[in-house]
């Protein structure tokens, strides 16, 4: 435990994580509720508009026939059938989606626009993962060392003793405004293009697929009715492996940061007080 | 680059690591198309025969008014309207839900069950993952530590010097078994009993959850049909924390175990022979 004390008083730099981690979390469950609540009323009460309109115009349909129809979809729907148009759409399951599925396992992307609803698939699909995850984090570490041993010279000019405070700061501003230019702020521009999404939806997609966070409300490449160049898939696999090893950095240089700032790093287990 | 003479020919270790990779997902693709192309074709034809039999038992109903019903759905579905019942249904942007999705984007599980919708949500989620992901990185770090500093002791014993590889080995083994049975194997039994999932199920999202791939196939908490006790999300919760924490160990060791196999980390850079 990590203590300081300040006017006679010891503080418990852990805790104040530990509080400043569960005050985080519930200011964004305000601040989610209060951004998307009311669009939800919104969109909730145009749906039931158009549901009554639906049976309105259709006399021979009753309430309950429109409700298990919904339900037909909906169950469609989570199986990962498209149900729009009919049997003649491709599969979700090619080659170049089950290769793109396999991509979002092995980086935890996990978008789950597919899913595997079989048991054969859900069993493989642990395995796969449980191989898959290490070996992505192995070549993802491989690849942070390749860049790495290229910005040597670099980093050994910048760390030369005697150097200003100042160029190593620059240097790391650097680092992260050529990689916020090439692997967040570009991309979006191909995408929102190619896909038909506003630039703040392909910024928004870049993002939430760097972080591996992956909602699956924005995917590319997935749109039935549209077709894609196959140099178009390659290259958002190419943003997204080199993307994910600079964004990883960044994160783990975020959280060096926040510990360092907490003094969780300043005090060995040596030379710390111990309550 | 790391080498490796064997019968007078190099093996480059790293192009190794590429290769392995790039076979790992054709592979993936391969065998994920294999399990789910023909179950998905079969939910396919049952899906179409079933909007036949609508189209058959209500004659008022042409096909182009059924199909633009499906768009109607699909649009709430993904706007997150649930579109079966009324307009009474409870929100799904409440307090509890919101925290819940907080939690989802710090610790880049992502289920995407529900994702911002409204402009203003995806700038403030982009900013609020861009902060919230190192804080929770170093929340876990943080945990880590914690739970070394209590096996300290432990390991102390097992590295003795003189103590047998044996001994380290099954410490090692002790540490994988008991977390699996306590973050992998017991936790499926109350989630698939609370709801209504086989255990196979409820393993599936349990690791699909810890290893923070998260399709949201499987979620737990959702069921508008449900009434659970607030105990379940509170152990749900503590349950996610610890679990990760313990699963990003379990990888790292996996990387670095594949890493060591590669001999990636047996040469170290001034040692290593140079192409
Ligand atoms: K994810
Ligand atoms: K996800």
């Amino acid at each position: 435990m990590s203590h300081l004390v300040v006017r006679g008083r010891r503080i418990n730099w852990t805790l104040v994580l530990v509080l400043g981690y569960l005050f985080y979390l519930l200011l964004g469950a305000m601040v989610f509720q209060l951004l998307e609540k009311q669009a939800e009323a919104q969109s909730r009460d145009q749906f039931q508009l158009e549901k009554l309109k639906f049976l309105q115009n259709y006399t021979c349909l009753d309430k309950q026939a429109l409700e298990q129809f919904v339900q037909v979809i909906l169950e469609a729907w989570e199986k990962g059938v498209n149900p729009e148009g009919n049997s003649t759409n491709p599969s979700n399951w090619d080659f170049s989606n089950s290769f793109f599925f396999a991509g979002t396992v092995v980086t935890t992307i996990g978008y789950g626009n597919l899913a595997p609803s079989t048991v054969a698939g859900q069993v493989f699909c642990v395995f796969y993962a449980l191989f898959g995850v290490p070996l992505n984090l192995a070549f993802l570490n491989q690849l942070g060392k390749g860049l790495n041993a290229h910005l040597i010279p670099l980093e050994r000019w910048v760390h030369k003793p005697g150097r200003a405070r100042v160029v190593q700061t620059l240097a790391l501003a650097l680092f992260l405004t050529a990689g916020t230019l090439l692997f967040l702020v570009f991309p979006p521009m191909i995408f929102s293009y190619v896909e038909g999404w506003s630039y703040g939806e392909g910024f928004y997609f870049t993002f939430i697929t760097l972080s591996t966070i992956g909602f699956g409300d924005y995917v590319v490449g997935t749109d039935p009715n549209k077709h894609y160049i196959s140099m178009y898939r390659s290259l958002a696999a190419i943003w997204i492996v080199f993307g994910l090893a600079w964004l990883a950095l960044v994160f783990n240089l975020g959280a060096d940061l926040m510990e360092k700032f907490l003094q969780l790093k300043w005090h060995k287990p040596g030379t710390a007080e111990e309550a």
